[in-house]
């Protein structure tokens, strides 16, 4: 239909606004990306040059085989492989270890994606409760584990948990439930689709046998694009290739990675991680700002009376969850445009990107603002709040 | 490193040579495709505007809830589902039906994206022999599916065959597989890979259960793109939401499709996708004429001494196998730069996309090209065959 072209419009929020949408800061792309979107937007462009084996991950031109030792080193892990998105990952991780009816260690943040990936391979979800912090611990994880035995009678099969969750942008004690997982010997799949690509994640380091990542949420990569990332010890298990053969035709594709379903991100997407991938190195060096710009905007915004933050205190991310409700909800309970009053003054003032009409419980992420811009968030809220008379503390 | 961003290239060869590659053509982004993804690059550009179910398909802002009715209107299906690209589609039927040790009839020319999709749900293919001209014929799979009752005491769970096949770019006789499924009751995906979006395909003329289009094979679209689409029959399944409940938090998802993975092809792609719709609903209608180029170009290459077609004739596809070993081979096998003359020759007649330095068996496709291109290609092959010797019939 004409009609649906008509109605794509021309997307120019990062251009026009200050955008402080949760999950796409992360995900805007490098002018870099963008000039390899355009060189590479065909279907299979980066097809022109692929040789024996014939795999992606393989290819020299461009430099598809180089980004791929680069990037396993960039996170301290032995093995990757590029995949249309986080979920795909899991998928491929839990669809190896997890058979019907195995248990599955997660957190009680966990993403929808790990519940699905975990309910396509026939298993069932554990959930470690939170502590009084909202943090996973150590502790609880162990806690959890010891349930699951004892209820099923066996070992969760694999525990996979958010290094920073996308609901309260907290730190996990990831470093702490990989030592768990090494004492039980279970698995351990660290979900860092909230760190990997805009601050240092070392998998080693953290203990991980597994680390999942996002190209359109930290990547500077367009969707659908993610990252895995395994140690030599599961490489031959999740990246296995074929055994199939054809009964009639005797066929073998024995170079082609069964879970990755052969190759799995053909095209312009890969070319823009790779394009990201210079300044995703260098920005995550800098991590340290961005944080202390979400701590200036958190103190900044707590200054308007009734404001509360529902995530930890002081952040370590720029993923944040508020809640306004004894503040700009009041006024929105009387206004003729209810929650709306609060996205047309943040319009009006040029920033988008809050959930349109919430004035309660809703999430913002601060990163890759200049300090000049999250000054003028700060400031734009308290006006907003002053012009509805909410005092400041 | 810097280094792998200095050494992408900057791809051009469809602005600059008449491309023959034989999986290239159909993903040609169009103009609109194009300006779609550069309006559409960041990350989780898509999700500007999504409300209440929170699921990509329903998404209004641009409208990607009218274009999943109006692709499965096009398809002659009654639901579809973008996923990133073709296995996705495969995978999500495979899983969604196939238990460990289950059948799946395949085709002898399946793609190996097939094999992989059964291998990861643990079942087993089965593949169908050709007939002499190298089709899939209803009876060899009747055939197939008694077979397989008899050696493993159960049907098959599944028939996947392909509507035109990779390999020689042969058409199938779907329409009679849908009826032997019909008549044993075995589901029945139509693999359009290299049909959808180039041509005319409806899955209820076929009788097709399930129907899996790629949209960087044919649908000028970025890879990785694909389409699922099936009836109602068949959506509750495969298409089934979760029901996973949180132990902990008893937390539900019940929106989103486990199949799925949740939200499937945010961003660029689907938007391209989009963009490209009109211009793939007018293009289809347009496929006799590119079959005619086709063999205009089948006959052209047939003059040449020794030269062999090996897929079906006519052609009924512009993606066709030839075979040059008793011509260009035969001076590849004495010339100084092997096979690589046979580039060379065509390099310099600004023609790319043969598989480099083969001159026997190899794949071209000429979807796409206007007259005037393919006849310069055509000419162009009787050129460099006159200038090594070669004989014209």
């Amino acid at each position: 239909m004409k009609n649906i072209v008509d109605n794509i419009e021309v997307r120019a929020r990062e251009e026009l606004f200050i955008n402080i949408n949760p999950i796409q800061p992360g995900g805007r792309l490098t002018t870099e990306a963008m000039k390899a979107i355009i060189a590479y937007g065909d279907g299979y462009s980066t097809c022109d040059w692929c040789k024996k084996p014939f795999r992606l991950d393989k290819i020299q031109r461009p430099p598809i085989d180089e980004f791929h030792t680069e990037l396993a080193k960039f996170l301290g892990m032995d093995q990757v492989r590029v995949v249309p998105g986080a979920r795909r990952g899991f998928q491929a991780v839990v669809n190896s270890l997890v058979e019907k009816g195995d248990a599955v260690i997660v957190s009680s943040l966990a993403h929808y994606t790990e519940f699905l990936a975990v309910e396509a391979a026939g298993g069932m979800v554990k959930e470690v409760p939170l502590n009084k912090n909202n943090i996973v611990t150590a502790e609880n994880t162990t806690q959890k584990i010891e349930e699951v035995k004892k209820e099923t009678g066996a070992l969760p099969k694999l525990i996979m948990i958010d290094h920073f969750d996308y609901m309260l942008g907290n730190e996990h004690d990831v470093h702490g439930i990989a030592k768990v997982s090494k004492d039980y010997n279970i698995p351990f799949l660290c979900n860092g689709a909230y760190s990997i690509g805009v601050m240092p994640v070392n998998g080693k380091e953290i203990g991980a046998d597994f680390l999942v990542g996002s190209g359109h949420k930290s990547f500077a990569s367009p969707a659908p694009s993610g990252i895995l990332a395994t140690t030599e010890k599961w490489a031959d298990k999740v990246f296995r290739t074929t055994r199939m053969v054809g009964d009639s035709t005797k066929r073998k594709f024995g170079i082609k990675e069964v879970e990755m379903m052969g190759c799995t991100l053909m095209g312009a997407n890969l070319i823009a991680m790779m394009a990201s991938f210079p300044t995703v190195q260098e920005r995550v060096k800098h991590w340290d700002e961005e944080v202390k710009k979400g701590n200036y905007f958190a103190e900044e915004f707590l200054k308007i009376e009734g404001n509360k933050i529902l995530s930890e205190m002081p952040r370590k991310h720029t993923l944040t969850k508020v809640d306004t409700t004894e503040s700009f909800d009041k006024i929105a309970r009387t206004h003729k445009r209810r929650g709306f009053f609060f996205s047309d003054e943040l319009k009006e003032r040029r920033i988008v990107g809050e959930f349109v009409g919430a004035t309660r419980a809703w999430k913002l992420n601060t990163y890759g603002l200049t300090w000049d811009q999250v000054k003028y968030l700060a400031q734009a809220l308290q006006d907003i709040a002053k012009k509805y008379g909410i005092n400041m503390t």
